[in-house]
């Protein structure tokens, strides 16, 4: 229901962040239909499994080579506190999703109730970093007082789009997004965070048979 | 000369971070030669370049997964300040090689004296960036005053041993190198900077026939 709903503000002649992930691809299927009734838009794909659906959808693409600004992005979220900061990245796609989102005049969550939360935290904070010497940058986030979890998939190490590893933290509360991101940003060998803090502007919260717009 | 010097600081026992460059080609066959007569070391290679040459000259290696601490690292420099703080990636090889000598109990750097300046920055600042969106990247390290170069080799992008891409930043001069590093790792799309800073105890000048060794 969310993801049907986020189409109602794409309009005529907009380049559009395509998240990724469940939520997203039923925003794609829905945008595909109105492009085939004639409605003029362009995606920028924020993962390869986005790029797919939106190919199999008929949604014409392009890249930040051609545009540097996006008129609206839409996407899901893991974690959304009241303040609209995000945790995300529990598909892997947190650093592309980042680059587009920040890069949109307006972004759109879409989710449904049980990815709002009072203050972020409970959901293991994935951050991408640097495959050599991932074991050092393990420790230095630990010192931080959580355990990282290296991401594995089918017992393989999981390899984001951008050729690097995923360490999921569980910091169960994180009252200071701001600070955390910050702290994690600056470690060698960090390459980005899954919080989102300060971007989004909506949240679409999807019920059983109907969805409603938060506005910030 | 300085190479060649460096093996001095070498003791038994020792696990040794190996810079990468045409520098450190000397110091690497140096230690090889002394690996063949009995000394027991070993080491961690900063580029898959300097492993294929420590495997050439028989040094055994080992990795972050067997141990997380390193006895030395010997690299070279593209400027080296009063401070000893660096501008290094001119290879392309800054994010290993900043990783194995933030983790190095002592960093020893060979160089000629040319590498020596009063201030950082006429050397193109190499900052290493993620592949997408690199051009919304290059923009925002843009707004620092700098035109960023997308680096290129025999006509193609030049990737990194991480699979991402060097930005070659001119600031011609760098007069706080902490904070440049601050400003430029903080951003999006940003994964390490060729700022070394704080990390070096000695230097080793190379001469024509000689070398002299200069600690902080």
């Amino acid at each position: 229901m969310a993801g049907e709903k986020a189409v109602e503000f794409v309009k005529d002649g907009m380049v559009i962040g395509l998240g990724s992930g469940s939520t997203v691809y039923w925003f794609l299927k829905k945008l595909g239909g109105l492009v085939e009734q004639g409605l003029n838009i362009k995606g920028i794909p924020s993962s390869i499994q986005t790029e797919n659906w939106a190919r199999q959808f008929g949604i014409p693409l392009t890249n930040f080579s051609e545009v540097q600004r996006l008129d609206l992005a839409v996407d899901g979220a893991d974690e959304i506190d009241p303040d609209f900061n995000l945790i995300k990245g529990g598909g892997g796609a947190l650093l592309r999703e980042k680059v587009v989102n920040a890069h949109s005049e307006r972004l759109i969550i879409i989710a449904d109730e049980s990815k709002r939360v009072k203050q972020l935290g409970e959901f293991p904070l994935p951050v991408e970093v640097v495959p050599f010497g991932w074991e050092l940058t393990a420790n230095k986030i630990g010192s931080l007082g959580v355990v990282p979890v290296l991401r594995k998939e089918n017992g393989e190490v999981f390899v984001t789009n951008n050729g690097n590893y995923i360490l999921d933290c569980k910091f169960t509360s994180i009252p200071n997004p701001q600070e955390l991101h910050h702290e994690l940003k600056m470690m060698l060998g960090v390459v980005e965070t899954g919080l989102f803090i300060g971007m989004t502007d909506a949240v679409i919260v999807g019920h059983s048979d109907s969805a409603s717009v938060i506005e910030k």
